[in-house]
C-alpha cells in the first residue's frame, strides 16, 4: 500500500546556482529539467525569469520541449514597495514566461522588513497580499514561500502568522515555510511546523537549508508534523551550505518512513540522477555522500567485509538496488586476504588467488598504495596487478620510450607534439602527433602506433579525466596521481598512475586502460606487414 | 555561566581511518592527536593496538609525547568465544599499549551474535562482561561500546538490554550506544535514548553513523535525551558515508544549544582544526562544509549581498568569527555590481570602481567565467584583473615564450627541462632548468630568470598546486583550470589559469602569482648590469 503522498519540489535550477563554484548554461539547464521530470519531480522551479536573460531563455526553451509529469515553476519576489503588483516587472515577467505554477517569495521576519526591505510591516503585507492576488487571478497555482519564516517567528510570531494568513486570503496554493538562514534546529521545526498546520488551512511546503548539517533533519521533523512538501536541491548544492538535498530526503521518506515520493521504479534512478546532476553541474561528488556516493555501501574494515559477505544486512541499512547504488568491497592497507579474494570474485578474474600468492599481492598494493597509488578507484589497474602477480598477463606490446615538446611562442600560440616509440609482434612502430595539450599528443600519437595493430581501439574513448595532486605541500615538484575512466561499446573501466610528472603519470593511467581493454577482449596483434613508421622529429 | 558539560571523543584516528581513500602514516596520527589535545577534545581514540603494527607504534610514541587535556584511548573488540578475557591478545595488548582508557566494543544485536560471530546468546553476554571486567580491574576506564545498539534493541531489546546491564556490572564507566550501520532516525533515536538513561545508571555515549545524512541530527537528539558523550570524528570521515561530524556537532551544542564543549576561545580553533586534518588526510574538503567551509558565510545572490552589507543577521544564523571562519562576497555573473564594489573594498584596492569601469569588470568577468575561470578561489588574479581594467597595474617584466621538454628513456628514467625567455627592464633574460616534472622546471626556469632580479621572490613559495578538469567528457582534450596558492613570510594569495594545455594553465598561475606579490610590494627591478643570460637549447 502507497503511504501519504509527499510532493518534491526541485529548486536545483534556481537556489542550486547560488552555490559557490555552480554555473548552468541554458541547455545543461534544460538537460538537468528532463532528466527530473523523467525521474518524477512534482515541481521543478526553472529561474526567476525577471532576473536575467538566461532564466528568461530557458523558460523559452522549456515552452518548446514540455515536461511530461513535473510542473515548470518559477521564482519571484513579490512587488515592490508602494508600487502595484499588476505595475511590477518581475511579476508580469512570471506571467510571460508561460508556467502554469508561480513561487513568490516574501519577507516573513520583522528584521527584514525594517532592515532590508526597508519599509513599514503594514505595507510589506499588503504587497505580499496583492502580488499572491495578482498571480492567482491570472490564473496561476500560487506558492506563497515564507523568507525566514523560523527566524521571523521566533522573533515576532504574531506578524510571522499574519503574514501568512495574507498570503491564505489572497489565495495562495501553498505555503512555504522557509529556513533561508539554515540555523534551525529539529526539536524548534516540528514545534513550529504543528502550530503552523493549526493556524493555516492550505498545505505547508517546507524549504530547509544546510548550514547546520540538519537539513534533511529539519526535512523529515517538518513532515512529521503535517508538511506536504520539500523543497530543495539534488546534492544539496545551493548558496552556502546549501538546500537540503534531496537525494537523501527522498529515500528517507519512502524508504525508511514510508511516504510516497516516487514510484519505486523511479526510486531506482536516484544515484544515476544525482550523478548526472553533479557532471552536468561539473561539481566533485563526495565518495561518501549518504545513499548514492560510491563509497555508501562500501565496506573496508576486515571484520565489516567478512560479516557483509555472510549477510548484507549486519553492515547495510538499506538493499543498496533500491535507489539504484551498489556494493562495494575496498581493497587497502586495511584489509585482509578475505577482501581480496572477494575482489577477485567480484572482479570474476579467472584464475583462483591462492593464499600464497594473495599474501604478495597485498604486500605489493601495500608499497603502491604507500606510493600513492590508489585502486580503490581504477579496478582495471588492480586487475592488471592481480594478472601480473598470477603470471596470467601476457604482454601484447613494449612501450620503449617517449619525448613530449611543448612550445608557447612570442606570438602566444602553443604547439604540443608527442614521439612515442614501442615494439608490436617484433616490430618497432615510431609515430609523432600533435594534441591540444601534452597529454592528449601523447594519447594521439600512443593510438597512432597501436590501432593498426589492435583496430578494436578506435572504439575505445577516454571518458573522464582527473589530476588529484598527493603531498600537496610540496607544490609543483609533488607527486600526482592521475585517474582515467575509458568507455568502449558501452562499457568503462578505470586506471590509475602516480608520478611527480603529470605527462609520466597520464602515461601509465592511459597505457594500463589500453592493456585492460585488450586484455579483456582476448586480442591479440594482427599481423602486419614488417615495416617501420618512423617520423623525424620536427626542427625547432 | 556554563552549560552542562558534553564530553568529545574523536575517533579520526581509528574510524575515520576506515574511510574510503583515508591513509594516515603514524606521522600522520601524531600531528592530528596533537591537535585534537590542544583543541580541547576530552578523549582521542589513537587505534586498535591489536589489530595492526602502525597502531602499535603510534601508541609507543604517544608515551613518549604525552597529551595535556585529552586522554588516549585504545580500541579493540571484546574477548572471543570460547576463550578467558586474560587469554585474549586483542585485550592484552590494550594494557600494553599504556592508555587509561579502553573503549571495547560487543556484539548488542542478535543477528549479530548468531551471523557474524556464529556463537550463543549466552556466551556473548560472557564474554563482555568478562572482558569489561579485566580491563577494569587492570585499572583502565572502561567504556563499553554497543555495536549496532539501535538495530539491536528494535528487534530484541531485552537481549540489547541485557547486554549493557552485563558491561555495567562488570564495572563499565561508560555505555555508548553505536548506530553502527547509520540507518537509525532522530525521532528513534530520542525515544530509544530515554528508555536506556532510565534503565542503566552509568553515563551514555553516543556513537552515530551519517548514512542517512542525519548523523548530527542524530547526535543532537540523544544528547537532548540525556547522553552526555559524542563519538564523532573530524570532517566526518568514517567507513561507508562516515562518522558523525564533530566539526558541525560542537557548535550546534555549544552555540546553539548552550552545552559545554570546549572553551569559547578553542572554539575559534574549529576552522582551522577541520582544515588541518583535512590536509593531514589529503582529503578535499568540501566548500559548502556547515560551519567551516569556504563557503559557509559566503554570499553570491545579489539580494543577499546587499541585505548582509546592511546587516549580517539577515543572511546569517551565527557569526562565523566564533568558530573562526569568515564572511566572503562572491564574484560571479549572478552579482550585481554591488559585488564587485563590496569586493574591492574587501581587497582593499585603493582605486576607487567608478560605476562605468565596474560594468566593463563585471562583463570581462563573465567572459572569462564563461572560459572556464573561477575567481572564487583566485582572489589574487582578481586584484590583478581589476587592476588591469582600472589601469592601475605596471608591468615589470613581460614574457616573450617558453619552451618545455620531456622525454621518457628506454632504461625509464625521466628527464624535463624548460626554458623561458622574458624582458625586465629593457634587458632579455634567457633561462632553463630541470625539474621533478615539466611544470617544477617550468617554475624553476622562470624563478632562475626573476630572482635576479626580484629578490624578495626567493622568499615566496608554492604552497599548494590543484589541477581540475573541466569539461570531463573532452578527457585528454578537456580544459584544465590550475589553482595555486603562494605564500610569502606568513601571508598566502591564490592565483588560477585556464587552458586546454596544463603547462600553459600552470604558467598563467604561477606568473599571476609573481605578478601579485610584486605589485603588494610595490617592487620595482633591481637595475642590473645589461647582461643576457642565454642558455641552448639541450640537444635531442
Amino acid at each position: 500500500m502507497k503511504g501519504k503522498k509527499i510532493y518534491l519540489y526541485d529548486t536545483t535550477l534556481r537556489d542550486g546556482t547560488q552555490g559557490e563554484g555552480i554555473s548552468l548554461s541554458v541547455e545543461d539547464k534544460v538537460k538537468i529539467a528532463v532528466r527530473l521530470d523523467q525521474f518524477g519531480v512534482d515541481y521543478i522551479e526553472g529561474g526567476w525569469p525577471g532576473s536575467n536573460p538566461k532564466d528568461m531563455a530557458f523558460f523559452k526553451r522549456m515552452k518548446e520541449i514540455g515536461l511530461e509529469h513535473s510542473r515548470l515553476t518559477a521564482f519571484g519576489s513579490t512587488c515592490r514597495p508602494n508600487l502595484q503588483a499588476s505595475q511590477d516587472d518581475n511579476l508580469r515577467a512570471i506571467l510571460e514566461s508561460g508556467v502554469s505554477v508561480a513561487s513568490i517569495f516574501g519577507k516573513a521576519w520583522d528584521l527584514h522588513v525594517s532592515d532590508a526591505l526597508k519599509t513599514t510591516l503594514a505595507e510589506n503585507r499588503r504587497m505580499i497580499y496583492d502580488s499572491v492576488k495578482y498571480l492567482h487571478e491570472n490564473g496561476l497555482e500560487v506558492m506563497f514561500l515564507a523568507e525566514h519564516f523560523f527566524d521571523g517567528y521566533k522573533a515576532n510570531p504574531l506578524y510571522a502568522l499574519d503574514v501568512l494568513q495574507a498570503a491564505e486570503k489572497a489565495g495562495a496554493d501553498w505555503i512555504v515555510l522557509c529556513d533561508t538562514n539554515g540555523g534551525t534546529l529539529p526539536h524548534e521545526m516540528k514545534e513550529i511546523v504543528i502550530q503552523i498546520k493549526e493556524a493555516c488551512r492550505k498545505p505547508i511546503g517546507i524549504h530547509p537549508h544546510n548550514d547546520c548539517e540538519l537539513a534533511v533533519a529539519n526535512a523529515i521533523a517538518a513532515v512529521q508534523a503535517g508538511a506536504e512538501q520539500v523543497q530543495g536541491t539534488i546534492n544539496g548544492i545551493g548558496e552556502r551550505c546549501g538546500n537540503v538535498n534531496l537525494v537523501s530526503a527522498i529515500p528517507n521518506l519512502q524508504v525508511k518512513l514510508g511516504y510516497h515520493c516516487v514510484s519505486d521504479d523511479r526510486l531506482k534512478q536516484l544515484t544515476s540522477l544525482s550523478r548526472y546532476v553533479a557532471e552536468i553541474a561539473n561539481i566533485t561528488l563526495a565518495v561518501n555522500q549518504p545513499f548514492v556516493g560510491n563509497s555508501a555501501f562500501a565496506h573496508k574494515g576486515g571484520i565489516h567485509v567478512s560479516a557483509v559477505m555472510k549477510n548484507t544486512a549486519t553492515y547495510e541499512h538499506i538493499e543498496p538496488e533500491v535507489i539504484g547504488n551498489r556494493r562495494r568491497i575496498l581493497v587497502s592497507e586495511l584489509s585482509g586476504q578475505s577482501n581480496l579474494v572477494a575482489k577477485a570474485e567480484e572482479l570474476q578474474l579467472r584464475f583462483h588467488v591462492e593464499k600464497s600468492v594473495s599474501k604478495e599481492v597485498v604486500q605489493r598494493l601495500k608499497d603502491k598504495e604507500y606510493a600513492g597509488y590508489q585502486y580503490e578507484g581504477a579496478e582495471a589497474s588492480l586487475t592488471l596487478m592481480l594478472l601480473q602477480e598470477s603470471g596470467e598477463e601476457s604482454e601484447l606490446f613494449q612501450l620503449e620510450s617517449f619525448k613530449v615538446f611543448m612550445e608557447k611562442k612570442p606570438d602566444k600560440s602553443i604547439v604540443s607534439e608527442a614521439m612515442v616509440k614501442c615494439k608490436i609482434s617484433g616490430q618497432t612502430v615510431h609515430t609523432v602527433a600533435e594534441g591540444n595539450g601534452p597529454v592528449n599528443a601523447l594519447d594521439n600519437a600512443l593510438r597512432k602506433a597501436l590501432e593498426q595493430h589492435f583496430p578494436t581501439l578506435s572504439h575505445m574513448h577516454v571518458k573522464d579525466y582527473k589530476v588529484r595532486v598527493l603531498d600537496e605541500n610540496e607544490a609543483t615538484s609533488a607527486k600526482v596521481r592521475v585517474l582515467i575512466e575509458s568507455t568502449h561499446q558501452g562499457e568503462s573501466w578505470s586506471t590509475v598512475g602516480v608520478s611527480t610528472n603529470v605527462i609520466e603519470a597520464s602515461w601509465e593511467a592511459l597505457t594500463d586502460s589500453i592493456r585492460y581493454l585488450l586484455w579483456k577482449q582476448g586480442a591479440e596483434a594482427l599481423e602486419l606487414e614488417q615495416e617501420e613508421v618512423r617520423v623525424g622529429i620536427v626542427n625547432h
